[in-house]
């Protein structure tokens, strides 16, 4: 056997920032060097950030990133570190190629030793990397201190018949996997079970680093973990917090013999086995520290921390320190405030109070409550004058009316965002925006809605778990000294209050028994007969799926403000929201 | 030789409209067999309408979809037009396919004779169907009347190696393509080239029907059309309107040899080559009808046609009969309210005058102008209330005052939209949108931005045809009695009037040299170098560049309202915006 130490880079790149991606690369590699680690590991496409979308399409930005990731390289060694390996995902390009390769880079000695590319292009759900990249059919091996390590990305380990089922033919003593692995509820067993099976076959260790922080629609939760070839667990790191998860391995060491060339895939696809030699010999004995193995946050907890850590990283990588938000005296905005000064501090957070002439007592009151715990800023703006100055000249009735009172109230926020540099956050929450329980350009106008996919019963639980969680020692929450979420405000019951007397359930099904159905309808896709085959009421099925069919329906009557596009008539260019990359001379 | 009458149908079918579009297909075959037509022909997925986009991954989509096919061959039978042949592009799906089909069927005698699919799934530009579909291996050879008719999809005309490669060796007399090949500036002449060549590389003639009409962010311009074995035009339908094209073709009568079961493409792909029988004998000898073929618009006419059916269509697919919109005395919002009128009619325009204090006295009267010489609904609602009221409560500045009074113009419209249900219509130009002169639920709020791919100079380039076009005999124009742009509208320096005495020019470059560099750099995607390399001026590059790059982050920093994603934390389910489709018990 040889020993080695791995220190997997849990980090959070920017897309489009290449030098504060580069600036990562070198910082952390100096941290492992520190550490004493033998090979540094980063993420999928941690020089560009992840997702780059049709940013990589664009020539000048793939010649950008192929010369960081040169400079990177000779920065390591000129500060003397070019002897440690550093793996890093980047974006690169094959001679002739019709397009990018979603890459895994070595560097070592001042160099790009060698790079490779990923062969599975996931193109579903969030992913759109087979409209973007070309795919590769080649496994580097790269021997070092006597240990042959193999590398792939991501979807690499999701789907069978890629690389990773001719690593053990290839004879890797340790696979190692890049990755930009968004989180999804309930997703962290799956990670773990499937690095489990893919040491198997593989027949070694594998070890896992993973992306953490918020890009644009998607938060990575980190979670990068190691693995022995039978499949249990060695180390873990915490979620959503960057790590440097530094484990001392016993791997096989490798034969004599080279190995073969080219290994052929269950799928039929065949792949180039390139090999590089670092070292031959392993390093001479040493005693191994004890490896991190941190626990998963329970449920509520990790819901809560994507909810903080998208909304931090929103705001940051898109250039703004401070947001603002209207209180309404409701679950929802309060939520919201609550995350937003978890997330940015209650002293960059500014709350606005918009009373109208349907706002009961208790919604000002319970805000101003609010406001005192988290010790927010605040501003009382009445809209009773700007209301009646529309009706003076405009008649306006029923849902119009209501309309133009949540217009006129985000007309009041984004002029105090324009004024400010604020970030507008908007309150929706996922049951009321899937049934078209909104306003278009009123409360649903904003630059981010951290609340957007969690459903109202969810909001309420998450509410309660914060208040319950006041003295937990967690890295995403403010130390409040009371509870942030006034009682009064969760056990009210929901309004929107744009009418007399108005409450959400004489619109909607009560929220216990909408939430059920609106998750298997809309994050499950099941059909009409299918909600009811899997046991929901026929006529509350119905129901549901008129309202969210009509609200899909008006919200893509009216998209957002106009698109440029690449083409005539084409559609929009999918560039990434978060884009610091700039086209220089 | 033998003969055969084909009728190709170039309609607008309504995506998710499974009864509309079964409704459209029974018609037209009517027609074209009351015209003697020996084979109908319509364009891809026009049973469901295109882009399907996600909607095709919902099963109960694609079991409606395969039922509403057998209803259909059912009803043609039912109405005595079983004998003729339709052609009909479709959803359909393989047995343990994992994604559905694009899929082309032929209907005969009350059944589903016959379904092949798309080899070539495009996943550039405005296309996603390697995302949503899966891939065929077959080429159908239909004998009709003595001629073996091939039939392909679309982008499998436009790449190498798939079915039309092997359509001469599978000795077909007829190579049939259904399309829903969507606009854009001087394609139709890449497109008549590339039939060509395909004719003369499958040997024989080629018949392409193609979708016309506006959906969602598309437009389909028709133009269908058919070469002979040498690339020579036959026949060619007008482009923007509904049109049968039926065709009498001369063709070479098949052979007693049954031909390959199979036949290795260039690409590497093996098609297996599905025959059918229908009828062996050619029909008797009957005297031709001549041809139809249509000139080709001029690029004016072009454009101008696919912004008045861009907007009809997205009007009436979307279940509006009005539109309103702000008219400012500017180009833009007169350009805009002339397509409107002739999209839907003037009496179905609403225009509001929205004049503040900062409004020139010509701003209202050129309005008026307008308004008298199309016949539109127009009402005077003056702002300066609503500002003031706003002002009482709030103090804004600079770009943040001058936001104020655009989002205060798009609530009084959005308003009227609420209480009349007219579909909001919106100004905005290309350039304009580009370079981020334009305000955030402001003037850039809406549902439909007629003019939103169109640079500043051509839209005055466009109010100028249109005055000259007054008496042209164009079936996309409203018969005005006199010029519908004022020319003090068209000569008038550009303002937004948001404070005293501003100009467009003292924010950007002048139109004329901005326009040239805005093309090259949103449309074709070159980075800076290659644009100073292209010969425009080094300053105005970095200049252009910084505001395009500036306005996109600002334009992704507020996407629009918040999406309901399928995943938690995932991206919006592409849906198409209109969707007729409800899922139904």
């Amino acid at each position: 056997m040889a020993q080695l130490r791995i220190a997997l880079a849990q980090v959070n790149p920017t897309v489009g920032d290449l030098d504060g991606n580069a600036d990562l690369i070198v910082d952390w590699t100096r941290a492992a060097a520190d550490a004493g680690a033998h090979l540094v590991a980063f993420p999928e496409m941690a020089l560009t950030g992840y997702p780059v979308e049709d940013l990589a399409l664009r020539p000048s930005f793939v010649a950008a990133s192929r010369r960081a990731l040169g400079d990177v390289a000779r920065r390591l060694a000129d500060a003397g570190m070019g002897g440690v390996p550093v793996v890093v995902g980047t974006l690169d390009r094959r001679d002739g190629g019709r397009r990018p390769l979603n890459a895994v880079a070595w560097l070592h000695g001042g160099d790009v030793l060698i790079a490779s590319a990923k062969h599975h292009l996931p193109n579903y759900g969030v992913f759109d990397e087979y409209r973007i990249f070309e795919s590769a059919d080649t496994l580097p091996v790269v021997r070092l201190h006597g240990v042959d390590v193999a590398t792939v990305i991501c979807e690499d380990l999701w789907q069978d018949g890629g690389p990773v089922s001719v690593t053990r033919a290839a004879g890797a003593g340790l696979l190692l996997a890049v990755n930009a692995s968004p989180y999804e509820r309930d997703k962290d067993d799956v990670r773990l079970d499937l690095c489990a099976g893919r040491a198997r076959e593989a027949g070694c260790t594998l070890a896992y680093v993973n992306m953490v922080g918020g890009q644009d629609e998607l938060v990575f939760d980190g979670d990068s973990l190691i693995v022995g070839p039978d499949g249990s667990p060695i180390a873990r790191a915490p979620q959503f917090v960057d790590h440097l998860l530094i484990t001392d391995l016993d791997l096989p060491e490798a034969s004599g013999d080279p190995g073969p060339a080219s290994v052929d895939a269950p799928g039929g696809a065949t792949f180039t086995v390139e090999r590089r030699t670092l070292s031959s010999s392993p390093v001479p004995a040493y005693d191994p520290e004890p490896p991190t193995v941190a626990e998963p946050l329970d449920d509520l907890a990790e819901i809560y921390a994507a909810l903080v850590v998208g909304t931090r990283d929103y705001a940051r990588k898109n250039g703004f320190r401070s947001v603002v938000l209207g209180l309404s005296g409701g679950i929802d905005s309060a939520l919201v405030a609550t995350i937003a000064s978890d997330a940015v501090g209650p002293e960059n957070v500014h709350v606005v109070l918009l009373p109208s002439r349907y706002s009961s007592e208790g919604s000002v009151s319970d805000a101003e409550d609010l406001v005192k715990r988290q010790g927010v800023h605040s501003r009382i703006v009445p809209i009773s004058g700007m209301v009646e100055a529309f009706e003076a000249e405009l008649d306006l009735h029923g849902l119009a009316a209501e309309n133009l009172q949540a217009r006129i109230r985000a007309n009041v926020w984004m002029g105090l965002s324009n004024e400010h540099g604020h970030l507008v956050l908007t309150g929706g929450n996922k049951s009321e925006l899937a049934t078209g329980y909104s306003t278009l350009y009123g409360d649903s106008a904003g630059g981010f809605a951290p609340i957007k996919d969690v459903f109202k019963t969810t909001v309420w639980d998450l509410a309660r778990w914060r208040n319950t969680a006041l003295a937990a020692d967690l890295p995403f929450l403010h130390p409040f000294a009371q509870e942030p979420v006034p009682e009064a405000i969760i056990v009210k019951e929901p309004s929107a209050e744009l009418r007399p007397g108005q409450r959400d359930r004489d619109s909607l099904p009560e929220y216990a028994v909408l939430d059920p159905v609106l998750a298997d309808y809309v994050e499950r896709d099941m059909g009409r007969d299918s909600l009811v085959a899997a046991g929901h009421d026929a006529g509350l099925v119905d129901r549901v799926v008129r309202l969210v069919d009509l609200a899909e329906y008006k919200r893509r009557q009216y998209p957002p403000g106009p698109k440029i596009t690449p083409k005539n008539f084409g559609r929009d260019r999918r560039l990434p929201i978060t884009n610091r990359w700039r086209e220089r001379g």
